[in-house]
């Protein structure tokens, strides 16, 4: 049971994880901390928090769970206003899509404090963002990464992962290092290639033409390019060290297809293509094998 | 009324197009043509023709309408049986995703004839294939670009353009190499950009780990990539002049957009990313207000 949660940034992400507690009846009391008002009015309404913070620091104090559900190129700034409210029994999580930069703003920010300091990652993508988005079983059967250090203390390790399995979640855990390069090569690589391909389409003298003729490969393609700019823009950044080391070698794979093409090689074109769409449907089976909905905690690397 | 529709190739494609023209009784009988004897036969049970052809020029012989919907590979070969079976009436047309490449062909292969010809491109992309996923409901709504020369006789052009409205689809004119530039940007370059992604990841020594991770936005990217490599692999070497094109305008900002994650320059990241999803943004309710249902023929270029 959690006595106080507290949601900083009550979006998709923050305010789901809210919901499903609230209708769990894990969580007695949500305040939600925000930058912006008409924002956190309707989280009220809908009744993802049952009040909205009047400052920040009096939200954080006696508070024994704080989830930080900001965009990551925000958490310095919050994780400095969290840090001189925290107690000996505050837990404090985030949300981010990256996580070793994250580690670092929050052994900076929280000190001798940070093994309270659990780093999680919610495998739950969505381009809407905002309180409205907000829905209970976003987390169903979904993955939850946390990415704990050595020093992260084991019970608030516990108190995180139960939480995120009450929302449904299949909780595994990884380094932050490896979970970094494993989200670059794909999440991150991904939402690049596809706001790249739209951003060059739509600067085309042509562009018009273009776009009546996109169909629906098209739209599917690019869906992760109608996410959060500022989102992805932060997240790119971020985690710029292991995603160039992924746009290069995503660079040279196209460089080589190119050079396929451009020779007219058949069968190498076609050892690709067929390799590509073998995994990838090696890869459906084995999630549909996993049962989606099933919970299945797994220590991950 | 088609008295005689042959369909060569009964897949996705070719038998979508029967099923639904004989849902509107508008043909009398439907001879299938084509590679495999179990596909063909599995059409047959499933109705989407009336018979199997002992021999392909026995069935061109005598038929007014021919449709050929096998990959763009294969139709030199197919042109050239049809060609010397063509009567006065017979009009013969295609499915094939590119044109310019096929405008060549059946220029060889019908000579005096060629005006019968009219070069056709459903917008119809499913990753499925053969005969079992033919659906009479495949082109409700879906556009149809007809590519034709000056010299295709206007009467053939016609009854192609009677039977797909027939089907449900929205006809579309435009020059062939017009038609070949804009599908390699929007439909032959993301197909070739998923196909490299999933190569590339798959090929990676820790691949396993990295797809155990895959989520939604991995999954729709890469759906495409889950298409034909044969269908793939003709169409990226048959339209590879207009491909070749795009894959180097897209290298370019992609080599931009690696420069501005390098460089940390978080405003022009912002500025890729947000004119991505305004675009795209902009390019989904364009759809929307057309009533994606309606048939709404225009003569565009």
């Amino acid at each position: 049971m959690i006595d106080k949660l507290v949601i900083v940034g009550v979006g998709l992400i923050g305010g789901s994880f809210a919901l499903a507690l609230k209708r769990k009846g894990l969580v007695k009391r949500v305040v939600g901390v925000g930058r912006g008002r008409a924002n956190l009015e309707r989280a009220l309404q809908l009744g993802l928090i049952d009040e909205i913070a009047d400052a920040p620091d009096a939200a954080y104090r006696g508070a024994d769970f704080i989830f930080v559900a900001t965009p990551v190129g925000q958490m310095a700034r919050v994780f400095a206003q969290i840090a001189p409210c925290l107690d000996d029994r505050t837990i404090v999580t985030d949300g981010g899509s990256t996580k070793s930069d994250v580690v670092v703003l929050a052994r900076a920010a929280f000190g001798s404090r940070f093994a309270q300091f659990v780093p999680a990652h919610p495998i739950a993508g969505a381009e809407l963002t905002g309180a409205e988005a907000a829905r209970a079983e976003l987390y169903e059967g979904k993955k939850l990464v946390i990415a704990a250090l050595p020093e992260t203390a084991p019970g608030a390790i516990l108190r995180v992962r139960q939480a995120w399995e009450a929302c449904g979640a299949r909780v595994f855990e990884m380094a932050p290092d490896l979970h970094d390069q494993t989200f670059a090569a794909v999440s991150h690589l991904p939402h690049v290639l596809a706001f790249a391909l739209v951003d060059e389409i739509a600067r085309k003298p042509h562009a018009e033409t273009l776009f009546q003729y996109a169909a629906s490969g098209f739209r599917d393609f690019t869906r992760i390019a109608g996410s959060s700019p500022e989102m992805w823009r932060d997240i790119s950044i971020a985690n710029r060290t292991a995603l160039l080391v992924e746009i290069d070698e995503y660079l040279m794979r196209l460089q080589a297809v190119r050079a396929m093409i451009a020779a007219g090689d058949a069968a190498a074109l076609d050892m690709v293509f067929a390799n590509a769409r073998d995994a990838r449907r090696a890869w459906l089976d084995s999630i549909e094998s996993q049962g989606k909905g099933a919970s299945l905690p797994v220590r991950d690397a």
